[in-house]
Order: structure tokens, then C-alpha cells, then sequence
């Protein structure tokens, strides 16, 4: 139900998304990615979907990522902002962040992305349940060393959301760039798995007498807040227009994700 | 800023939310977890919590968490419904999840939830960033095999939402019981980090005339969905109200586990 409200989202242009190795790809038009032990959804197999149309829609409409690594035996899970070129995902933070300086070495690495869509009241407890879509994609971490990837990577960072933005900023300085790391992972492995059907009860609870609803919830943008320094005379520019209050922020995102990558 | 934005929310009656054998809790008003390399803030330490008021409230005032755990070497990460009671987080699922198949045995898990806050539109590329709230939560997994506790957690798991929900409903069936896995994870340590300062530039770029924003965002309430199938005469009971279309999640949730915990 969800999913096809959704607006569908062409393929960013920038890379075409697709790795010649992948032998499930035979058909050029519906690239999927493989499906093995590690991203086969096995508990309600029917949610699962592994395209790459359907993971980098839930992907690209997303704005926080949580990323899981291992350190010294333990799970971490960070939340972070990211973006995705093609089969790769990128973040980014400071160079004195832990999550980050576990990642440079081709660590193991889970990024969940997960739009929370509703609550579910059912008629008995057992079937309480949510509405979301998530996507878990699997691969190993690198940092971006290449200068110019890198350069392009914090760009994107920026333009993923605001498309145009970076050109009306003050330029990165050598410094600030050289004090962010930038985190890339190829995606290996990956599922969406997604629950969209509101209500579903056992089918002789349905004559019982008892209230039962989707309660549906969304990420809304508010009123946006200008900075109170801001120099006279200066206005919003239009390529934010699409980042209007009571809009929700998925359909903005997804926009923005499209108009970046399309340019 | 955020922050104080936020009721402020007893602590729950029903556990008492500390442990004896924490050392660093010398005054019994402001019980903290113990923080050592696991859970230290190192990155921005200022935007590190560790008080129980802080990381409980962060909690309780979220529907989602983001479970991160360990199989085969690969750190995996799901996102799940949960609910705490004092230093105890539960959450469930089917007896034939992969999650909870891998978390019988005490292994360590990271649960993190996450409130996001804002976009935050800078002057240059390298400001732009986010303002969040969320906790990271460590400890070791476990089912929950006692019949009595897991009854008691699969009726805290509605009513942490709907105070009061589960009398209102079909009993639950030992065969429904049965098939549920309920897991639990006393919290060892954890902290919470927040950012809530929107648009902070370095000093002189102020001057500049570019525009610069904090775009808020929230989880928010829509309308509710009744079921299509409700039995002619049945109305949706009061103890659903703090539940209605336009209000942030985040308050509902708040509300109900407060009362949920209060009788």
C-alpha cells in the first residue's frame, strides 16, 4: 500500500548502478542484488525484496542511516546522515570520530535505513503490529582517499538534500576537507523488507466488538528557521523551495536525491 | 534546545530504575550509567549524557529502536518496536526470527534510538549538519523464559503504547504466547548525545551573504485509519486520545508510558 504511493524515482544518472560481476543480473532492466544466508529475509519471506529499484527507492527517500560495525567484539550503531551513488553508499564525519576510524581498514558494516510508516491496533495483542520499510544492505567499509572522489563525495553530501547548494556556499577550505573523513561501502549484500497492510487480523476476530486501527505516522518538515544572523536582504533560494513545512520529508528527499543525480 | 522543549517524565513507578551495585551512583537523585571506552561520548564529549533521566527519556519517548547484534562475524542491524521498564529494555518478535535466534545466549547487543530533529543548512558545506537525540544502549541478550514475566511483557508491549489497550482485547492464546519470543537486555552502559544548536558557523562567516536555515522535522500523528471491517456500533475508545492526527509521535508516546508505568 505504502510503497505505491510513492512517487517512482528514475535511476540517478551519475553511475548507472549496476556491476557487470553480479551473475543474478541476466536481465539488464530489473538488476537485483544477490541473495544469499546473510540478506535473505527468512521470517515473512513475502516482505522481502532484494532490486535494486525497490532498495535504492528506500534508500535515496531516506535521510538518517543507522551504520553497525564491530568493535573489539561489540555491536555499534551509529545514526548518521548518508547518500548513495550507484551500488555505493557514502558517509561522513569528523576524523576523531570512533565510528569512523573503525571503518578504514574494509570492516564489516550494516546500514539500515527504515521509514516508519504506522502503528497497527489489532483486535488481540498477538497481531499488533507496525507498518515500515527498511532496507539492510551489507559491505565493507572504506575511507575515500582519492582527493577528488572525496572532493565529490562531500559535494554530493550536500547536494543530495539541496541540489545547487554547494555552489552558492562559502568554498570548502583545503583544512576542512582534510578534517572530514568520507566513508564509502559497495554493497555486497542487501533487502528491503517491507510491511504495508495496516490491520490484520485473525479471521474469526473480526466479529469481535473491539476497536481496531493503522495509526499512520510520517516525518513532516516544520516551518524552517533562518538563522538569526542571517545578512539583510538575504532570502531562502528556490532550490529549497522543496523543503516546505508540512511536507513530508521523504517525498522532498526523494525529489532532491532524483533532481542531484540527473543533472 | 530541543531538549528543554520536552516534558519533563516521572520515572516509572513499576521498577525503580537502578541498580545497587552501580558504583558511580552516590547520589540516589541523579542515578547514572557507569561510563567507560563502550559507551564514552568521545567525539563532541559535550553533547554526551549519561544520567538515567536523559538516556530514559530518550527512550521512553520512542517507538523505534535499532537492534545491532553479531552472527557470523557480520554486525546486523533491525529495526524493532521496544519498550523499557528501569534499566530493562524488551522487545519481541516470532519464535523463527533471525534476530532473536541469534540473541538466546547472552550475546552482546547495541540498541540505539534515535530522534532526528533538524536539517541544518550552514554558510559553508563543511557546517551542514543535523540536530538529533539518541541513546545507545549496551548489554547482553537474553529470552525471557519465565511465564509470568514474559505475560507480563507481552501486556507492557501494547499497554507502553495504549494504556490500558490489552483489557480491551481478545485474550491472548498459550498457543500465541508460545509462539512469541520476548527478549530482554539490561542496560550495562549507555549514553546519550544530542545536538540541538541548529545553524552554528564559524565566527566569520556570519558576514556572508548566503542564506543559512535549522529545517525541523518531526514524526507526526495522521489521521487514523479505522479498520475497514469493524463491527457496526463499535467507536474508538477514549484511552486512544493522546493518539490523534497532527500531534508529534514523540508526545504520545511520552504520555502513555508515563501513565502506562504510573498506576
Amino acid at each position: 500500500m505504502l510503497a505505491k504511493r510513492q512517487k517512482t524515482v528514475r535511476a540517478p544518472s551519475y553511475r548507472d548502478g549496476r556491476s557487470p560481476e553480479d551473475p543474478t543480473m541476466s536481465d539488464a532492466d530489473a538488476p537485483t542484488y544477490i541473495v544469499d544466508h546473510l540478506n535473505r529475509v527468512k521470517r515473512r519471506a513475502d516482505r522481502g525484496h532484494y532490486d535494486h529499484e525497490t532498495v535504492h527507492r528506500l534508500l535515496d527517500s531516506g535521510a538518517l542511516a543507522h551504520v553497525s560495525y564491530i568493535v573489539d567484539g561489540w555491536p555499534l550503531c551509529t545514526p548518521t546522515l548518508f547518500w548513495r551513488e550507484g551500488t555505493r553508499i557514502y558517509w561522513h564525519g569528523s576524523n576523531s570520530s570512533r565510528m569512523l576510524k573503525n571503518l578504514s581498514e574494509g570492516e564489516p558494516v550494516c546500514i539500515t535505513v527504515t521509514h516508519f510508516d504506522s502503528l497497527v491496533l489489532a483486535r488481540c495483542g498477538f497481531n499488533h503490529s507496525a507498518d515500515y520499510r527498511s532496507v539492510m544492505a551489507f559491505g565493507h567499509a572504506r575511507i575515500v582517499e582519492d582527493p577528488e572522489e572525496k572532493r565529490r563525495a562531500l559535494t554530493m553530501m550536500v547536494d543530495r538534500f539541496f541540489p545547487g547548494r554547494t555552489a552558492q556556499l562559502r568554498a570548502s577550505t583545503q583544512k576542512e576537507i582534510n578534517a572530514t573523513t568520507v566513508v564509502m561501502m559497495d554493497i555486497e549484500r542487501a533487502s528491503a523488507k517491507i510491511r504495508a497492510k495496516g490491520v490484520a487480523d485473525d479471521d474469526e476476530d473480526y466479529a469481535l466488538p473491539i476497536y481496531a486501527e493503522r495509526l499512520p505516522v510520517r516525518m513532516v518538515i516544520g516551518p524552517p528557521e533562518s538563522c538569526p544572523r542571517l545578512q539583510s536582504g538575504v532570502e531562502r533560494p528556490h532550490n529549497l523551495d522543496g523543503y516546505r513545512a508540512g511536507r513530508p520529508l521523504e517525498e522532498a528527499v526523494t525529489e532532491a536525491h532524483a533532481a542531484a543525480y540527473s543533472d
